[in-house]
């Protein structure tokens, strides 16, 4: 964001304080609705209550919608009397309606509802899983049909083109409201009005159904480059369309998820929340920690008379678990991206695995090989050498194995890859690590 | 992907592997561009070659630029005759011949392009760097003057479409080109004829220089929900265009990237690449850790003739120093993407270190009590009770402290913040834990 433009929301979040509600409202027309959004977030929550009361609905719902991050648009359109607050969710494109109102809890919902004109749209949409092609389509869109010229056809999209705000293409159902096709504007606008559309269209294999993942959508939608993408019901009648802006949020989203659930987070976890609630998403997951750290240091515990012998072993327990850990990490990071890109058919789950292996034995014996040579430097005698060389390559082959196993495994198993596989492979390589070595020098040294 | 897809792609590819052309030729034609490209990627290097020399260039062309993930499809244009790769090339949008010629070396480029009828907008598109609007944007776009009227306009429209592969929407520029504002296709069909371009346009506030970074020009497109944004030169001239689906395929990479830095991989790394090239781009960093695993073992070292009277130390070192590593690590993931994200304006960093080092000091005193419980259950005497929950606290404090100081000072720094953070994090957590843990044993119980 520019300075200026800065300095001309500041500007706007003063004049909201000071309650200078037309000065406000003459300006905030010419913003764009993730701006005007920008200054609601600023506000805090009274503030805001008090401006949206007064705002036409018309601005407000936009603003409200475009909240992003941890700001609650939701709790906003609750506190509002159920009047306002359903002249807002009218003004609304229906996902958008059943997005917000989905935050809410059942009654508050009802309550809103009760009050809006035409409600069918936005209860059927709530239905839907948030996280589905269904919870992310819209129910507006053009149609036309297949036996039409698309003179005819071009009349249809002008009527209905005004109750749609963003028609990114045009869909071309039979008389039972079966997608057949799919025409762009493009094509409408160039090709000769004599022509039926049925011959100009392009196919619509390109579809998914409601309960699609919305992952799934999105790689769809990126793979086949489409601007949206149509929802249709098992007989392939058309229920709405998902939109590229939806997609880009959708992977965006997903994102955060990945790299949260890879760094031990809860996905659910508000980036910019308070510190309370941070705590209680990430404690738990440390006590979790804490139960394989009491499993690595029993291991320890087993060679306690073996370190009373010999404590320069202890220097290098950490650093033949690290190892393995860092190891196990980059193995994870690149199996979990793969599999979460869809990247791996399942003939070749296999393979994965068997790459990661090679790559963690060589770089085992690589990195052996320096830390042996370093003891050796250090005046360590050769014994020691060997066991050091021997329990870094075997770790750092074990780090490849189960960095690559476990999100393979979880994925088979159905369950999102990322999840917790970190913790299972740093137990495993700290576990390994302390038995290979401490093993292997009560076997050799003692 | 569908199963009968699956199978429908598997017989493309025995087709081409039995030198059946025309009956390939025919099902190709059928195809979405990306699953071609899917076929021409199951075939080896050599396969490929010799199949895309029978193709004719209006498939192979599409088929090519829309291979993903690790096939190199610039080899095969490479290899191939280059009148033939010319006309290849010449069938390409300007973005895309660009993107697949960027890839080979200068020569291999000059000696393709030489063929090439007219290649001054692909020659532009090759100067700007890969990961910015210019190195993303098209230069085949609609526009239309700001003083005519829509249906002079419509015209134009009808005229320049033809050649433009996707009109994602239409720009309104003045008599020197500069960029003025925009009309969606809805706009022209259902405005009036003698309506004037200038009084039913859009503004075009959203628009980026050709330097602009990729990922802030997806930001751009995702906060304002647009299907395309606008390059412009320093005088506000229209340049180009960059459109949704670049802008998902740029969010995917970059949620990539993210993910192999924090995972300690090189953002380079092909995920799908041979092992061999994992190993060099994995080898180096695990080199880098290995330096800062004997910092953290020299810690231990200093301490060993602590740990040598009192053994059971050892057993608490990879608990204390591990939890630290996960607490950091959490820290780490929700602050690399916050920053990532834009979301932390920059008077508000310090906000964000306060909170982590709240996370931090609270979890340490939640875990640190839990631990030193279990130290007294287990039969420790009291002391070394007191010496793990004030280890394990300050230890989390430091987690919290540093997972959210380092990337915040990378980001000061103009350096992508997910970048090595994780080894400077745990390395701290590592050092500060041995240190805390021995060097409070040290005091207080010997």
């Amino acid at each position: 964001m520019s300075l200026a433009q800065e300095d001309r929301l500041a500007e706007l979040v003063a004049l909201a304080r000071e309650g200078r509600i037309d000065t406000f409202i003459e300006r905030a027309w010419k913003l764009e609705p993730a701006d005007l959004a920008d200054v609601l977030a600023a506000l805090d929550e009274d503030e805001r209550l008090v401006l949206v009361r007064e705002l036409p609905a018309e601005l407000s719902s936009q603003a409200l919608v475009e909240m992003r991050g941890d700001a609650h648009p939701e709790d906003t359109l609750a506190a509002l009397d159920p009047v306002q607050a359903a002249e807002i969710v009218e003004e609304l494109e229906d996902d958008d309606a059943a997005d917000l109102l989905g935050e809410l809890e059942p009654e508050q919902q009802e309550r809103i509802l009760a009050e809006v004109e035409d409600r069918a749209d936005v209860d059927r949409l709530l239905r839907y899983d948030d996280e589905t092609a269904g919870g992310l389509m819209t129910t507006a869109l053009v149609t036309v049909t297949d036996l039409d010229n698309v003179g005819l056809a071009l009349e249809a999209v002008r009527r209905q083109a005004e109750d749609v705000e963003d028609v990114t293409e045009i869909f071309v159902v039979d008389t039972a409201r079966r997608l057949v096709g799919s025409l762009s504007f493009k094509q409408l606008v160039v090709t000769s009005p004599e022509t039926v559309v049925r011959d100009v269209m392009e196919d619509a294999e390109v579809r998914v159904g409601p309960d699609e993942d919305q992952e799934d959508v999105a790689r769809l939608m990126a793979r086949y480059n489409v601007p949206s993408v149509p929802v249709v019901d098992p007989s392939g009648r058309l229920l709405g369309r998902v939109t590229y802006d939806d997609v880009i949020d959708v992977t965006e989203a997903e994102a955060t998820e990945d790299l949260l659930r890879f760094g031990g987070v809860s996905p659910d976890e508000e980036l910019g929340g308070r510190w309370s609630s941070a705590v209680r998403s990430r404690l738990p997951w440390l006590y979790v920690n804490l139960l394989t750290a009491f499993l690595a240091a029993s291991v320890v515990y087993f060679f306690e008379d073996t370190i009373a012998k010999m404590t320069a072993l202890a220097i290098w327990m950490p650093i033949i678990a690290g190892m393995g850990g860092n190891a196990g990490t980059q193995a994870l990071a690149v199996t979990v991206r793969r599999l979460s890109l869809g990247q791996v058919p399942a003939d070749r789950l296999w393979a994965v695995i068997k790459k990661e292996m090679l790559v963690g034995i060589t770089n085992g014996l690589a990195i052996g090989l320096v830390i042996s040579l370093v003891s050796l430097l250090l005046g360590s005698e050769w014994r020691l050498g060997l066991v050091v060389f021997l329990a870094m390559t075997a770790n750092l082959f074990v780090a490849g194995t189960a960095g690559s196993f476990v999100p393979v495994l979880l994925e088979r198993l159905g369950v999102d890859p990322a999840v917790a596989s970190s913790i299972f492979v740093t137990t495993l390589t700290d576990v390994c690590g302390f038995s290979l070595l401490l093993g292997l020098a009560t076997v050799v040294l003692l």
